[in-house]
This record gives structure tokens, C-alpha cells and sequence, in this order.
């Protein structure tokens, strides 16, 4: 058996940013683009994203919601409307000047979200109770230029899912943001990321611009700083007056609507890589991971490829993502190396003294055990053993967070704890100001949340919340 | 039983033009977006277009392609780099010039096309023989700005796919090219989109700049006129040469690769409407249509929508994608004319005295064709019917096909026969000046195909091949 080289990644806990620069070098995952701030997601980890997209887009559409697209490109002065917005992105903003040749005689903005373009055409769409609830989202791509770009985390350019509902009542709209947080966004961090989120509001600081209330999904990364891994907005009336979205009611009286907004984006690739890889790379939760089981021949004796082939049969038959490793020609090592950065949750190991037994080496890369399986009983074996280790990585990363997370009753000692993780602090005893000096210290509140880590009700007092401070990205 | 409202939408006949924006519109597929030639997709379309990339998406990881994203960014420099590419696109440039709150320092081109990305990435990711194939393809929008824009056909911005591929021979990147447009294009045109298309290869005067070979897709819409639906490009050597793609041989030596190039778009929408669409609206073949059966009921007695909601679980049972138009308090007349203008290829009307009788009116969208059918036994009659319906609007579209392809043998005749549909004449009768002359009356050579109708081969001689001519979109 050849040990997969450490020495092809620098250490996590000796330098942080730069094992993670050398994961989506060395995995394969992400170049430069030759515009600063531009990424290029390459296909090991579009592979991921496309996976992402699915089970989030299943999970929105269940919640009722239909896609659409809109355009790219939004005039300026859609952005002048509303002007908490305009300070939010202008020095984000991308603009094109010129198109057809001449210059445009007014400049056109990339979209930094698509949040205006939904506002006018929701004004559009809605005209009576009858066409509510209006519930939308897409898929697209989204341009705010960074200063200070890291792959995947910040980049001027990424791909995203942004919703927007409107509806009669506040209680709707509170409910259904509510539901697509719980339903969409926690489920699928949790159930299918095995990412351990903690559940809460944003403070009134943090909250989104022209919300009522953001609820975030805040997961703690293996350095114990904090990654926003998607939010969810209620703005309550704001946005409907800005962009005129209002309906008859059934007695014929015209109302605003109410409405939410909502988010996730491929930072969440960025998640996975942060919240389950190691020293030797990736580990993909086996929900996630477009190949689960990699079969990887020592040498080829005429036989060893062809009980590959039927062991990657019975394991697709079982529903199994599998692969096997051809490339003979390269070392055995090197390929254990590879798929040990790629992260794919099961490896086999087979040669023709093992074939000679019946027999192959399975090797779990969440905790790099090593065990001899029947070859017979394998793919029997193969589908429980990826529940267990989607399970057990869930429950590693949980225990990180729990293990990273104190308790503590002052400013100064939430402050301390959040050099190393995450402390939590009642919100009376914190409150604005000292929300304040912490931002001092580079520590952010990252949610309000309940004594025991729940969504606060609506009319939650301050003295009953308890807020998470943290370092975050 | 109600029929519906003709009236909705110009006639096709008599303008054909004004009853395609009347469907985009009355269907609720698109809406133009606030900068001119952009467009919005609205959820129906944004579904029908969920279902193509799907489909075709499905093709290409079949013929063994991975998807990457690459950036909506370009550096201007780059479209310098391939003289005839600046040439072809240059007046359909957008231009980024400020971006971060200044001016940038080089302009920033937003991509009409990810071609001079893919070739940089290409040359870096292919080394050796041993990165051979290199089957890549890209899901993303793009920008080329339009001045008579229609939408769905010519727009501004535009979603697509774009595959690009390197080899190490000639042959591989022919027969990788020609495998793409068959088991990817034709097949999910015919099969899924029940479009039959032209196999050809574009003239020399048509073809793809860059290219040696082009190969299209050629439908002919229910005006008679052509649409290209896709194409498929063998670049040699001259794309590998502009970039620097190549790699070491098994012994050593240098060699520039093949590439091949490959695109589809949301044009295919403008064509599905165009290919199927009447006077009474879309007609959505089977396998496209996002709800293949809708259950209307004429009202309600507390009976009939329970009873529809059992026919609906029954229908899903047996895979099909049903819905059930619950809107009560709008008419039973205008219900219908919306699922007809929507396309929905199967209509189940049903209402309190069919109940007692345990009957409903069963409608084809694609005949109107009306039949009682009892509905204990509907479940087991849709799956088969809605084959038969694929099936015969495939031969519908086929037979206009074939009765508006009219074989010439003089380049007169062929102009004469443009006018209602398609004419076949013998390149060597046509020639390039032949066609310089078709051109100066709006109609153009859309492919070069054997004499049966099927692709050239590679050596073929011009006395070979017939050409297809007509007006195009």
C-alpha cells in the first residue's frame, strides 16, 4: 500500500489560506481567470456545483417556486431608484459603455443581483389576490467587482440563486422565508453538504438592506472562522413600494404585497472544501460527490480490469457513482494521491494476488481506514457504508462546532473565544455598541439566535436571544 | 364544450411575424427586458428550456463531455489575437469600461462566445497525448448586441451551449464532430423536440470562420422559412495553431491538436414555437412539454376535484406530468383557451354529470380531436397516446417538410421554389456564383447534403452533393 504524499498540500493548521489555495490547484477545481477577480470552475468541481444546483432546484421547486430568467444587463438608472441600493454596490457595479460598436447613450450595468429587474416585473405580474402568491427564482450569473478576490468565497463574477416571492400578508411572507431557509437551505447544507449550520437572524447591523429581517445559515470552517452559507430576507413592504408591487384585494381595495428575498451561491463550493478537507485534500460527503467509489487496479493482469468492470456494474446497479481508474500507465501511487485530493469518499484497491482470494482493499478517505472486503459481498456492503460515512462526517463537523463554541457571559470573553471559533453571548449583554467593538476586532455577530440555537420568533425581546460572534470570510 | 378563442392571435398566414410575438406574449413565455434586445424568460419557456438543457445536456455526457464555467469576462486583447474573429464580432461587442468605481485600465469585453478562453485553458490543460480527448462543453449566456432583435432568434443576450474539444487526429475530431451532431442534435431535435432537421454541411461561403467544416441542423418552420438550429464545427488545425493547443506524441514529437466546436441555444425555443405553434396557439410535443395531461374541471359540485385529484395520482403513477387547473372562479372557457394557447398536449374536461356517468371529455392539442373516455381507464390509455401524439407531430412537420422541398435543376427555378419553402439543386449546378446571386434575393444555400439527404462525407465531390436553399430566420 502507497501512502498518499502530504507533502502535496501545505499544512491547514500552519497556513490556512494557502492549503486552500493549493486544493483548487492541485483537485483540480478552479484557475484564474485572465480578468482579476474571474474564476474558472473546471469540470471536476462544475461537476459539484451541478450537483448543488439540483438538490437546492428540487428543494425550491417542492416549495412551489417556478425559475426564470432575466436579462444580464440593467440600465443605470434602475440602480439611482432606490438609494440604499446604489450605496450598497456602486463601486461593485461593472458598466458598459459602449456596444455596437458606439457608445451607449446610457451606460448599462451588469447585474449585481437581479433584484430590480424582479421588482419591475413583479409590479407587472401582479395585479390582483389571485395572481399571488408570485413565487420565483433563478439561476444566473452575477458581477461585483472585488478588490480582494479569493475563488469560490469572493469573486467579481459568480453563479447564484436568487428568489423573490410576493404575497397578501406579512405572516405569508414570513412563513414561506422561513420555510425556504428551513426547508431549502438548512436541509440541504445539513443533509446533503453534511455541513452543520447554526440557524438564526442577522442583527440589525448585519441585516440585508431594506430587510426586515435576514435569517442566515452560518457554518463554521476547520479554522473556526465563520462562512454565510445562504440567506433569507423578509422586507416586509419596503421593497413593494420602491418597485409599485401591489394587488386588489377581494373586496377591491389595493394593497402593497409583501415580500421576500433569497440566496445561495458557488461560495458554497467554497464551504464544502473549508468545512470537510484535510491535510491530503478534498473529502466529499458521499451525497455530493459526483464519483462515490473509485476502483483503482494496482496492475493489470489480463483479469484485474475485467473484475473491475463487474464490480462497477453491481455497484451502479446498487446506485452507486463509480469509476475505475484506467490509466495503467501511471504510477499506482500517484493515482491513490489523486483521488485522495479529489476527495471521493470509497476506494478500492485491487490487483491479481487479491483476485486470486476473491478479495480487494476498501479504504474510507473520511477517515482513511483501510480494510480487506470480499469481493462477492461488496457491493451488498457499499450503499450502507455511504450512508454511514455522509452520517459520520456530519457528525465530525458537528462536533467541531459544538467543541469550537463557548458560552460566555462578557463582551471581553466572547471576544477572546472568537479567536478560535465561535462565542456565544446573550444579545442584552452585547447589544449594538459592543457589536461595535468587536467589529474593532475583526469578530462580526453571524446570527441572533434562541437559547437553544433556533430561528427567534418574531417577537423575540432582546433579553431572550443570544448572539454567535465569530471571525468570518 | 367551449371552444376557444381564435381570435386571440393573428392569423399565421396572414402575418406570421405579428402571431409569434401574439404567442410569446398571450402564452406568457417572454417579455422584452428593459435594456432594448434583451429578453425575459418567463417560468413556462424558462420550463420548456429547463427540459431541453436537460435533454441535451443528458447527449453530451453520453458522448463523454464534462462541463466547465469559464468568465463572462474577456480581455479586449484576446479578440485581437484570431484577426477573422474580430471581424465577425467586433459591432456586437459589449464593452465594460468602468468597473470598481473607475476606469479600467484595459477594457473588458462581455463574451460573445467563451471560444478565446476555452483555447487559453486548452493549451495549458493539454500536455501530452495522455490529456487526449479533451471533451469540454459550457452551459452560460452570452452577448452579441443585436439592432433588429426578436426574441428567442436574435437577441442580445442569449443562453447556449458551447463544447470544444481537442484530439489527436483528424479522424478522431471528424468522427467526435459528427457523433455530436447526430446523437446529440438530431436525436434530441427529432426524438424530443419532434422537429425533423436537414443534415448538411454549411457552403464554404456559410461556414463558421475558422472552421473546415460546418455542420447544421436545418428546420423549416411553418412559414416555409428555415431556421438553423445548431451546428457543428471541425477546425483542423487553424484554431489549435492560433492558441498553441498541442501535446507530445507516445514518441516524443510536438504536434498541434484537432478541435472541434459546438453550439446550441435558446433559439431552439423560437423554433419549437415556430415549427408546432397554429392559430390557436404552442402545440408542445410530449416529450418537451412541461405538463403533458391538465385536468379541467367545468366546476365543482364538492365531487369533481376530488375525483380529479385521483386521476391525477394515477396519471403520475404511470409518469405522467399532470396538473390540475384548480381556478375555479375564472371561466371554464378562458381556462381552456390559456392551456391551448400553452400548448399542453392533452386536455382532461370534466364536470359534475360526467362524474355520474364516470366519464370526461379527453382533447389532443395536436388535432383538437375530442372523445369521451371512461375514467377508470384513462391511466392506462395517456402513456401510449401521448407517444402517438410525439410521434404524429414528428410526421406532421416532416410532411411539410417534404411538401414544400421542391427538387430543381436550374438556379431560377430553385429562387422561384424560396419563396413558399426549400429547393434541392445540384451544387455543381448552383456553384458559389449561383449562390452569390440567391443571396441578393434574401435566400442562402442552408446546406449541402448527399443525394439522399444525409451528411457529406469528407471526400465528397462537388457533383456529389445537393444543396438546400430558402429563406431564413
Amino acid at each position: 500500500m502507497v501512502k498518499a504524499h502530504a507533502s502535496v498540500l501545505a499544512d491547514q493548521v500552519e497556513d490556512f489560506p494557502r492549503w486552500y489555495q493549493d486544493v483548487l490547484d492541485k483537485a483540480q477545481l478552479a484557475d484564474n481567470g485572465p480578468v482579476r477577480g474571474t474564476m474558472v470552475i473546471r469540470p471536476y468541481a462544475y461537476g459539484i456545483w451541478e450537483r448543488m444546483q439540483a438538490a437546492v432546484d428540487g428543494r425550491i421547486k417542492a416549495a412551489g417556486a417556478e425559475n426564470v430568467y432575466l436579462p444580464l444587463f440593467i440600465p443605470q438608472s434602475y440602480l439611482e431608484r432606490e438609494a440604499e441600493h446604489v450605496d450598497g454596490f456602486s463601486p461593485e457595479l461593472a458598466v458598459v459603455t459602449h456596444a455596437g460598436g458606439k457608445e451607449l447613450s446610457e451606460p448599462v450595468v451588469v447585474r449585481p443581483t437581479s433584484e430590480t429587474i424582479f421588482g419591475e416585473l413583479m409590479a407587472k405580474w401582479v395585479q390582483s389576490y389571485r395572481d399571488l402568491p408570485l413565487l420565483l427564482n433563478q439561476w444566473a450569473n452575477v458581477v461585483r467587482w472585488e478588490m480582494r478576490p479569493r475563488t469560490f468565497l469572493r469573486t467579481s463574477e459568480f453563479l447564484w440563486q436568487e428568489g423573490h416571492t410576493a404575497h397578501a400578508t406579512r405572516e405569508e411572507a414570513a412563513a414561506y422565508a422561513r420555510r425556504i431557509h428551513l426547508e431549502v437551505y438548512r436541509s440541504f447544507l445539513e443533509d446533503v453538504l453534511a455541513i452543520p449550520v447554526l440557524m438564526g437572524d442577522k442583527s440589525p447591523a448585519e441585516r440585508f438592506a431594506g430587510a426586515v429581517n435576514t435569517m442566515t445559515c452560518e457554518a463554521m470552517m476547520v479554522d473556526g472562522k465563520a462562512l454565510q452559507m445562504a440567506t433569507s430576507h423578509e422586507l416586509g413592504q419596503n421593497f413593494a413600494k420602491a418597485f409599485g408591487i401591489g394587488f386588489t384585494d377581494s373586496e377591491g381595495a389595493v394593497q402593497d404585497c409583501w415580500t421576500t428575498s433569497w440566496g445561495s451561491s458557488t461560495r458554497m463550493l467554497g464551504g464544502l472544501i473549508m468545512s470537510h478537507g484535510d491535510n491530503t485534500g478534498l473529502r466529499l460527503p458521499p451525497a455530493i460527490a459526483p464519483v462515490q467509489l473509485v476502483i483503482v487496479p494496482v496492475r493489470d493482469d489480463g483479469r484485474v480490469l475485467a473484475a473491475a468492470a463487474r464490480l462497477r456494474e453491481e455497484l451502479e446497479e446498487a446506485g452507486v457513482r463509480v469509476k475505475i481508474d484506467e490509466r495503467l500507465t501511471t504510477g499506482f501511487g500517484r493515482r491513490v494521491t489523486e483521488w485522495e485530493l479529489k476527495g471521493v469518499p470509497l476506494r478500492i484497491e485491487i490487483g491479481p494476488r487479491d483476485l486470486e482470494q476473491g478479495v480487494a482493499t476498501l479504504v474510507r478517505r473520511d477517515t482513511g481506514s483501510k480494510a480487506p472486503v470480499t469481493l462477492s459481498e461488496t457491493s451488498a456492503l457499499i450503499p450502507g457504508l455511504l450512508t454511514e460515512i455522509q452520517h459520520a462526517m456530519f457528525q465530525e463537523a458537528q462536533r467541531r462546532l459544538t467543541d469550537h463554541t463557548v458560552e460566555t457571559t462578557d463582551p471581553a470573553e466572547a471576544k477572546e473565544a472568537a479567536q478560535a471559533g465561535f462565542a456565544r453571548i446573550r444579545w442584552d449583554l452585547l447589544g449594538e455598541a459592543g457589536e461595535r467593538t468587536l467589529n474593532g476586532s475583526a469578530i462580526t455577530v453571524r446570527c441572533l439566535q434562541t437559547e437553544d440555537g433556533g430561528l427567534p420568533a418574531p417577537d423575540a425581546r432582546p433579553e431572550e436571544l443570544f448572539a454567535v460572534v465569530g471571525r468570518s470570510y
